[in-house]
Parts: C-alpha cells; structure tokens; sequence
C-alpha cells in the first residue's frame, strides 16, 4: 500500500470514533501530564495504539514514534522508514470543547524528511493530504499559501502553550504579538499550521514543539508554498533537537524572523 | 411579539443567507474601516439592514443602534427601549475562513440593561438565547459557567483587537497573558464571551468593546452565572462610555482584577 493511501485510510476509518467520544466528552478519562492543563484522554491512546497496530500490520518493519505513552522518543538517527503520529493535537480543547479545535496527523518520514502527510479535522470533516512534490489538497481542492505582504496586515496564528513556558514565549515574540495585523491562539498546531497551508492565516508561531506535532502539518504547509524555518531562521528539521517553529507564506517571512531576532 | 421570540425569529430567517455568503466569500464585496484588518462586507450591511426594517415593523417606536453604517452611535442617555445589533462579530474571520469564529449578535436593552439576548453561530447552528432572570440557554440545554478556581488552570479568552491598540493591550494585560492557564483568541467577542457561558472557557478579556459587541453576550453569560465588569472592577454597563471589558466564570474574577491593577 501507497503511504497517503494507508495514512488516508487510517484517518477515515478512525473519523466516526472521534466524533462519538467528543459528543459524550463528560464521560472521558481524562488525566493530566506535565501541568494542570496539559491533558491526555483514552482517546489520545486509543487512536496511537490503534496506529501502531495498523502501522505494524501493513509496515512491520518500519518505526513508529508518536506524542503519547512512551513512544515520544526522538531518533538519534535521522535515516530510515518512520512514522510519526500525534493521536490527538489540541487534546485540551477536546476535552474542554473550546470552539473545538483539534486534529489527527500522521506523517510518514524517510531519512528524515516527511513523504507523505495527513491531518484530519474530525468536526468539519477537513481531510489535509499531502506527497512531496506532489503538491497538498484538503478534500481534494488544491491549497495555496496567501498573498498577504505586510506583517501589519498579517494574521499570526500564536500557539501561547502551557503556562510554564509562557514567559520564555512572550519575551521572544513580544515585537510579533505587538506588530502583526491579526493575532489569532486556537492552541492546536496542526490546524494553525494547515491554515497557513491553505491561505486562511499568514503565519503560524510555536516555541517549543515537538516533531510529531508538526511533522504532517510541515510538508502540508510547504507543499502549498509556506516557508518553514526555526526561529532563528534555520530549516526546520524533524530530528535536529531544536525547539521553536515557524511557519508562513513566505512573503512575511523574512520580517517575522528580524522581530523575533534583533 | 415577545422580544425573545423576535431575536430567535430574526437570527433563524437568516441563517441560509448567512451560510450561503460564507460558502462564497470569495465573490464577497469587503471593505477597510479603521485599518486593514477592520474589515466589513455587504453581509453586515445586509444584515444590519433587515434587522432595523423588522424592528421598525414590530416595534416601530423603538431604537436601533448597531456597529455599522451611521447606528453607530452610543445613547446619551440609557432610558427607553433601545435594540443593538452586530450583524457579523468576527467579520475578519468570516472574510479569511480562520477556524470560522463568528456570529451574529441581537440584545434588546431596557433603560441601559440588556432584557433578551440571542446570539447566533451559523457554522455549528449554536443559538444561545437569554432572557433577565430566566436563566440562559445554548439549543435550549441550560448553561452553566465552569468550576475552575486557579488561574494558572484557567483558560483565557484575550481579544488581541487589531494592531493599532495592541500595545496597550499587552501593556495592561501582560500578566494575564504570562499566567493563565491557557490562552486563547478566536477573535470573535460573541464567541468568547458565549463560552464563558457554557463554561468551555473560564474567562473573557478586551481592551475596548463598543456596546453593541458585548451587549446579548453579557446577559447571556450573567445568566449563566458569570461576573462581568470593566478592567477596573467597576460592574459593566452598556451606556457608561468606559472601554475594558472582563466576563468570567466569577472564581477567577478576582485574581484577573488584580493581574490587571497592580
């Protein structure tokens, strides 16, 4: 099987699953992780160990690396077949119900480098698919980054994080909260980031996340013509153990990194 | 004609003009207001439009005051019946489809205090609707606010407003946005101050919100339980001319307050 093809598959198959435990989300085992409101749910591990099986059936002898439950351990090693799986991007916003944004990302890596790319969106039914060089779709339509140029007029999509790592975050992107157009915190990483895919915000800005979290949603975005960097203006890589994220549609690119670093 | 029942009437007649305008934005006709991203359509207009001629139709001695085209005007004296509609809040998320945070808003106000409420989100088809004393309801299930005591669990709704009064926002605001639990802006005042209603989020936070914006959103919220002043703690009164608005689940009220003046 196609790796778009099984990552598709997987996606779908799991959409009615979602969508059944977030009607009944007061009945869910939810637990806390590093603070009050970093949460995980049985859904989160549902969903990675249902991957893992899946991955395991049709790719035995690939590696599966993912956010939850002991299986979020980075390679040192950038070569080779992995995938990547975030079961549950935006899990607070599950459980809460906060204008619910959340997604599913899967992402298939080969030496390092996302091939193939799904996130899906369970509530609107949003399916983000995208191959290298193959260009990225959301439910078929073709995406393409904005034409937006000047950061004053550019929406930023600001993922404020857990409040440990707030004021690292607000003293390093200060100039980027005060200058842009628009700020805009759904607090879920892949859809921030397929929305600078598909041309409906300009910029998309973590400080600390990790690579499942945005290796799907990467390729989505710079297959639809974003430029992906760190902060410091670097690529973003997968396995380089950095931190910080930033992603936008190129022309505010170059504005967003002096703010950041002056 | 009950004036509940008016608001409920008004926003269902619209709904499929609503839908259908949003399914289309791209042929929209969008103008600037005050800066780039102030953004208004023929949608408000429209909307704003129908809403004074069926005002005038049931109650032809009334006032109609709202956000666009020359209503914008605040009485100077708070007797009498006055109605006060946005037609779209969240108009530039509507224009740009990000995560689409928006919805229409509708108070009917007696001597300067909101008596019925509706707010409308088309999208999801959300109708949150609040009479004085009568409680407040979302597709008629009763709304509470949360139970989250801690600020640093909190989530917070922080409009960061368009980016000529941003730096006074962050200035007043940036202990709020370093410690909350977790921090979120869709962008849409309706939106935000609703779901401190229903408890999804534990507070809501603007810098300056004309009347009409915040209007059937705080009685809908006060009747879920929450507490709504301005940023100095004074109660939150549509006519008083003052800016800051500040609507929680009322357990973090205060330590909000004080992260606000000090």
């Amino acid at each position: 099987m196609r790796e778009i093809t099984f990552i598709e598959k997987f996606l779908k198959a799991n959409h009615k699953y979602v969508l059944d435990k977030f009607s009944n989300k007061e009945l869910l085992t939810v637990a806390s992780k590093t603070h009050a409101t970093d949460l995980l749910t049985e859904v989160d591990l549902t969903l990675q160990k249902r991957f893992v099986e899946a991955a395991e059936e049709s790719f035995p002898t690939d590696r599966v690396i993912g956010e939850e439950s002991g299986l979020d351990v980075i390679p040192e090693e950038s070569d080779g077949r992995v995938w990547m799986i975030d079961p549950i991007d935006g899990t607070y916003n599950f459980v809460r119900g906060a204008n619910p944004a959340f997604g599913i990302s899967v992402a298939f890596v080969q030496d390092g480098f996302a091939q193939a790319a799904g996130v899906h969106m369970p509530l609107n039914n949003l399916m983000f698919l995208a191959e290298t060089d193959k260009g990225a779709f959301c439910n078929g339509r073709r995406l393409c980054v904005s034409t937006v140029q000047r950061f004053d007029e550019a929406c930023m999509e600001i993922d404020f994080g857990g409040v440990k790592a707030r004021r690292a975050l607000v003293k390093r992107a200060l100039d980027i909260i005060k200058k842009a157009g628009q700020v805009r915190c759904q607090g879920c990483a892949v859809m921030g980031i397929c929305q600078v895919a598909s041309g409906d915000v300009d910029g998309y800005l973590h400080i600390g996340l990790p690579p499942w979290d945005f290796a799907a949603a990467q390729l989505i975005a710079e297959e639809a013509g974003a430029v992906a960097t760190r902060l410091d203006g670097r690529p973003l890589r997968l396995f380089d153990e950095k931190q910080g994220v930033l992603i936008t549609n190129g022309a505010i690119h170059k504005t967003a990194l002096s703010l950041l670093n002056h």
